[in-house]
């Protein structure tokens, strides 16, 4: 049953508590050295967004927050907290919805739900909102990672999102670092030989959405998981690169 | 470094070439057999739908297809070939946008580009259409391998899709069978002891984007990829619990 193709999906448990102020590089390295967890040439590092939020600081106390009227007509509207409804619209640089789902495109120009503004597994009394720039804190982990390691650690991190016109979440890739975010298979020929056109893939996201399938959404504290086996190119890809323009955008 | 957390996705590789009229589960059978694979309880198994599509013979001839004086305009606008267009307007119960995509509601009640309709992977000179019931499918594979595993074995059978607002493709369950396509995480409590909201999570479609990894896209043959190590609900889910109602939806 031996087979080179297979892939791994590999969750470092264990993880702390992280709190703001923490160096997640060394966190991470740290945990690794403890497990005995050594990382391969080819493995990328995949990291939830809410520990990143956590070690910079993007949160919000929920008694600094003072909702607004708006954000307490939308939250009566929608059953969410006027305090999430506040900071999410904070967060946002356009409200593209407000019901059913409160959806916004961010600063990042990230289209989703509440800003990405979260409730859970933020510290007590406290929401998390999206990194100020998930590409540069995934540059400086593949950075640090990879200077430890002696060769290239891309790192990819993840946010769980709403989709428009399915039901249930999946987690995405928000910030991406040494790999491009797609498979490109333009060139290449399919089975019976054809040309394949236009298969643009995005396998940041799909290495995003298989790693949720370890961290879970709620309390199993794996906010890391080494993902072992695929092909990708490596480069200096970004997850800015898979939003689409405002003219390619099919939604808004 | 051993951990019973992790997550292994096995491709199928030396699957042969299918072909109109086929048995897909006993194929499939049959290259486990093969190849030694033994499936374990717990394991999904994930069907790329073109090879149930050729099965099914859901296949349109290029000679066979006369294309409407829409089919192409249309065809014109955005090229793609007149062919491909009308056979996805056949297969279309609403038009969406004709441009700068082609996006379709199918009969299925699926919102994706094309209709599902694709000349990658297809037999010479011929397209695929999407099944007509590929949950019915994925229950009917689901039962062969179940009854010769002594266990029940969940399947997906997936398609890779376009997102409205995000760049590249990713793989999306279009059949589910033997287990619920989501996860609900209502009622958890995350690492901080907070109850957790309306974090249902779409499994079905992590699962399916995790297999596109091993998959690809193009050429290299692996229709088939066991899932293993997952933790995820039996029961008689569907892919079509995964589209929104309309009121419900967010696009259109």
């Amino acid at each position: 049953m031996m087979n080179d193709n297979r892939i791994e999906l590999i969750p470092l448990v264990g993880f702390p508590l992280v709190h703001t102020g923490d160096d997640i590089p060394n966190l991470i390295i740290s945990v690794f050295d403890e497990q005995s967890i050594e990382l391969h040439s080819g493995d990328i590092v995949v990291v939830t967004h809410s520990i990143i939020s956590i070690a910079e600081g993007k949160l919000y106390h929920l008694e600094d927050v003072e909702a607004s009227d708006r954000a307490r007509e939308i939250s009566e509207e929608i059953g969410s907290s006027p305090e999430r409804v506040e900071v999410a619209l904070k967060e946002a640089r356009e409200i593209l919805r407000e019901k059913p789902v409160l959806i916004t495109k961010t600063q990042h120009g990230i289209i989703t739900d509440f800003s990405g503004v979260d409730e859970s597994n933020a510290p007590p009394n406290m929401l998390t909102a999206l990194p100020d720039d998930p590409d540069k804190t995934a540059r400086s982990i593949s950075d640090v990672l990879s200077e430890k390691m002696g060769f290239k650690v891309p790192v990819i991190i993840t946010d769980t999102q709403g989709r428009p016109w399915r039901k249930g979440a999946v987690n995405l890739a928000i910030g991406v670092a040494g790999m491009s975010p797609f498979k490109y298979n333009v060139g290449k020929k399919d089975l019976h030989g054809h040309e394949l056109q236009g298969s643009l893939v995005c396998l940041a996201d799909q290495v995003a959405a298989a790693t949720e399938l370890v961290m879970g959404q709620a309390g199993e504290g794996i906010p890391v998981v080494i993902v072992r086996g695929i092909k990708f190119d490596y480069g200096d890809g970004s997850a800015t690169q898979i939003l689409r323009s405002d003219s390619e955008n099919l939604f808004t």
